[in-house]
């Protein structure tokens, strides 16, 4: 038996260039290691958007489609919504009555997970191996402001975004503030441009940039686009794939209702020792 | 429609006679001008027997059989189990959401369950009625030792007692202790037996005993034997009413089941609006 992998993402609006580097693109590797289940986790979306639930719903169909469209594979990887498995909310309000207040207040963390299982265990039965978190070294995406690429900041490059979309936003991205001119050298350490060029340009060709920049062989203007072709290059595939996906909402919403259907089976035994465990089960033997 | 009331008890052990007078009997009451719903919450439980969980199955047949012995009847009331109709952990879950941290650190009343249903129905829809306490006055039922009557301490006199059962635990009550011989005039106002003649003895015979006591007149021993047959009295139509019951577990099973079902139904209809005012309903419709 493969090791058992579940991950998910809050369906909080589409996908960016941010969240396929960072962890898109290890769920398409990890399908051919692992059991991958994962997961659009709609009400962990409620944490922080409870009072501002209007996208919720149609958010999800888009990153399904996001998902889909980065390579996630419904015949090797589960892909699923977490309200359509309703034993997570009653695992959920068990592991309620178990947590102590105080560690309310800490950040939650893979180590208070850890906690929360054993913490189970050690009242009942071990029927959870305490999750392992699987760290990865994550690339550094900014978004056209420079900051941190991130909806909430308005500076992302969607994986729906149309080649000239994604050449605009390249185009109109924040450099070197400090470079005003086209004869002034720059300093790519501090330009946003130069940062995604490392994430999406090949090594060579951003080593040669690095120089360009800080002798002003090479202009912004340049140096941009060659940053579109690269995202071109890298996201052609993706978006081509999300336009077919796009066409087949319903197939779309089959993918995620059957491997709800499939985790709800995973979750119902699971509950049936839960139950057992915490001898709440009068009325289902 | 009748007002819709809901009410329950947590399977934590037998039923007593200090639940029947305080909790139970007005439950009897109010299935004739109220729809009635009450609940075995056996997940309630859980916060405080999360770590001792070993009599939660078994007593949620004690407690129903307590239930229908008591004069509950299913034809006019539902009765059933919380973890039977899991829409309730659904619920809790996204309440769970909109509850603010602090409010956990208070104690909880009907006033902070008022203030959950209207944060909800502030944020999203005016879905949930602001649940409304109805409040009795509760006779003061004291327990074999004196204290209050409760299965921790050990002091209880259950609805499933046999008469002479009853007979030997009012015999061995506390008195007051003061009165260390026959002669010696008692204070009736600090005497166990006493305080528990004025909620099952008839109010001239209350007053008589309270002379007697006073004056040396009866003994404690005549006055528990009084109370005794005023105990035998009251109960003597539940304990036999619970005898059949007892014969019929598998029936009682079924009232539970059937409530739950039918309990099923109402939350399923909830939650469908619930999940629409929060828009987690992808994959429902």
């Amino acid at each position: 038996m493969p090791q058992r992998i579940f991950s998910g993402m809050r369906p909080t609006g589409k996908l960016h260039i941010g969240h396929w580097l960072g962890t898109l693109n290890n769920w398409v590797r990890l399908q051919n290691e692992y059991e991958c289940l994962y997961g659009i986790v709609d009400w962990h979306a409620l944490t922080t958007e409870y009072a501002n639930v209007a996208g919720i719903a149609g958010n999800v169909i888009e990153v399904a489609t996001d998902w889909l469209a980065a390579g996630l594979d419904p015949k090797r990887s589960l892909l699923m919504i977490q309200s359509l498995v309703p034993e997570h909310a009653e695992l959920h309000l068990i592991f309620s009555m178990i947590v102590p207040t105080p560690w309310l207040e800490r950040v939650p963390t893979y180590k208070e997970q850890r906690e929360v299982a054993r913490r189970f265990n050690g009242f009942y039965r071990p029927l959870f191996p305490e999750p392992q978190a699987m760290l990865s070294e994550t690339p550094k995406v900014v978004g056209t402001d420079g900051r941190k690429m991130s909806k909430s900041y308005g500076n992302t490059i969607a994986l729906s975004d149309s080649p000239s979309e994604v050449h605009k936003k390249v185009m109109s991205m924040m450099t070197d503030p400090q470079r005003t001119h086209r004869n002034i050298p720059g300093n790519p350490d501090v330009c946003p441009v130069y940062l995604n060029h490392q994430s999406f340009t090949n090594a060579d060709e951003v080593a040669q940039i690095n120089q360009a920049c800080r002798t002003a062989a090479m202009g912004c203007v340049d140096c941009k686009k060659t940053l579109s072709a690269s995202l071109e290059r890298a996201m052609s595939p993706i978006y081509a794939k999300r336009k077919e996906w796009e066409r087949r909402p319903d197939e779309v919403r089959d993918v995620l209702i059957d491997g709800s259907k499939r985790a709800g089976e995973i979750a119902k035994c699971t509950m049936t020792e839960v139950r057992k465990a915490v001898n709440i089960y009068y009325g289902r033997e």
